[in-house]
């Protein structure tokens, strides 16, 4: 079976999923008798690539690398927008990787829906869309009788949506809390160290870890826009990350994370979703968070989420120090599991 | 879609489930179009009840409740040993519930093989078969074309199995660490409060947590039983319980914690599986834990597992005080994915 993939975004995700894709090669042909092709590859303002035959993904990597654009690949170059490209590439699997506006999920609202109506299936690991467009995207997924897989949105390649839907079937989830920005979690790890946000933030930066301006992470939209995709997903709720009750770490003071240390807590920003007089609360603020809590031992740029359900009570995932390989894993799981379904024929 | 049920064992897991079936009939109908009988009930001890319409759960739990027996239930009663039950019922679906000899995995052992010989399916929340020969099991399983699944036997209700085979396609488990002993961790809980291990000892008892013979979980014969079952499935081991490097808790004292206290940290039973040297060790012992393991949190009856994996590091799940309604849930669910593979047609 050969699977054709539209990659739209090629950023350092985009990237990290190419790599890992070429080194599972062999073992997708061994073991799941599946050639997974890459027929599109399209970025904003460093050139797109359309291919009937499948690009040469290390040639691509090599020439994003050392030319910072795919416009001298060669003949598969394409002047044409992410749009287009998606409504031209004929892929059986879109994977929408382009960076995030949080106000509106854009472009990646518009790339998915693009996909979706011409019956492509969809693999994300873009908040946006979820986070603003979750009910109605499903809807016309179904319609069309394609998938709609998003595991990299939360938590990078830890299972959390997969998690519900394959392992806890009947199970209803009624609450979620989690550790979410990793950002934000780094920075007042650090702190707690003795640092000051200023030094936690530059240091943040300095690793990768920060954006250079953090202010999305800060001020606990990142956050926002998670915990709307899992109370979209798993809560069943129709909201987006401007109804979350938002407070960001911009004025926690080195003072206030020395008192909770005396106290024997932490302070960590913590992200809740949780049914409550008939609608789904959404909020995101600091915590004081003690021993006895399962986010106690996640520092850093760990995560982790519990999920409070009515049959199995409450259950906590936690991933430890992830890289960008985790969410290039998270697509590649994704993508796994779309192929599975396909051959099944089951959707 | 019928799906009959035969129930060897109706201890308190067994009635717990045979509760969840009863409050899930509706929703089982109404979201799955699925009706489960239970074909057979049997008991070493206390009478067994065979039927070819399907069974009144209801009266056997009131039986059982207010006589301590089955023999009383009406024309049912079938004076059989389980095994003969089994291979009389014809049901789809076997699930293993007895008490288990950890040394022999039996009669759990014989219960399993017999089932899967005969091309019925099986659900087990009982370690034998698995810790003893799941390698085989599960050859017996694929050549008849049949499902053996075992959520229930390590975690309760957590998935452990079914998040590995069903959210991290591609990825290989290299190792796993867990805290999968409710009575040892409630114990040591205690004994980190002040308590003697004798007054802890006699607190879990009196909660239900701890066996009156606890010699089986206190000298790390129960951890044994699940770190084998989870080398066996997870990572490839062709073990036994007996292999394990075990240590219980039974030397611990009352000093040793308080000096884990005074360095920052606590004693917890931690079991272990790992590739090293061509071979998968296992070992169960006392560990220092310190506040930045995520074992750390994990006290009383909650257990937790880390997986470390090739393709997204570690990964740890925690369950926060499971009851018997977790280990009656993973029965449930392993049913609930029978039925959707037998419906789908796929193993």
């Amino acid at each position: 079976m050969v699977l054709r993939l539209a990659v739209i975004g090629f950023g350092n995700v985009g990237q990290e999923f190419a790599r890992l894709l070429l080194s599972k090669q062999q073992w997708l042909w061994r073991s799941r008798n599946l050639v997974v092709e890459v027929a599109a590859l399209a970025t904003r303002t460093r050139g797109s690539l359309l291919s009937e035959k499948g690009l040469d993904l290390e040639r691509a990597l090599r020439e994003i690398r050392s030319r910072g654009t795919l416009v001298c690949y060669g003949p598969e170059v394409a002047a044409l927008p992410p749009l287009e490209i998606i409504e031209q590439c004929n892929a059986d699997v879109m994977i929408e990787l382009t960076p995030l506006n949080i106000e509106s999920g854009q472009p990646a609202l518009s790339h998915v829906q693009a996909a979706l109506e011409i019956g492509m299936n969809v693999v994300t690991a873009n908040k946006g869309p979820v986070a603003h467009a979750y009910d109605s995207l499903k809807a016309l997924a179904d319609s069309r009788g394609v998938h709609f897989r998003f595991e990299g949105t939360v938590m990078d390649g830890a299972p959390v949506f997969s998690l519900v839907e394959k392992t806890l079937p009947g199970c209803e989830v009624e609450a979620v809390a989690g550790v979410l920005n990793s950002t934000c979690n780094f920075i007042l790890t650090e702190m707690g160290r003795g640092r000051s946000m200023a030094e936690a933030l530059a240091e943040a930066q300095r690793r990768g870890v920060a954006e250079s301006d953090p202010s999305l992470d800060i001020d606990g939209w990142d956050a926002a826009s998670k915990i709307t995709a899992l109370a979209n997903v798993l809560l069943g709720a129709r909201s987006t990350p401007q109804r979350v009750e938002r407070k960001g770490i911009r004025d926690i003071t080195s003072e206030a994370i020395k008192e909770a240390l005396a106290e024997g807590k932490t302070i960590k920003l913590v992200a809740r979703a949780e049914w409550a007089e008939g609608i789904v609360k959404t909020s995101v603020q600091p915590e004081l968070i003690g021993p006895d809590s399962p986010f106690w031992s996640v520092d850093g740029t760990s995560s982790a989420l519990t999920l409070r359900t009515d049959l199995i009570g409450e259950l906590t995932i936690i991933e430890t120090n992830p890289t960008l390989a985790q969410t290039a894993y998270a697509i590649f799981s994704d993508v796994l599991m779309i192929a599975e379904a396909v051959r099944k024929g089951t959707t």
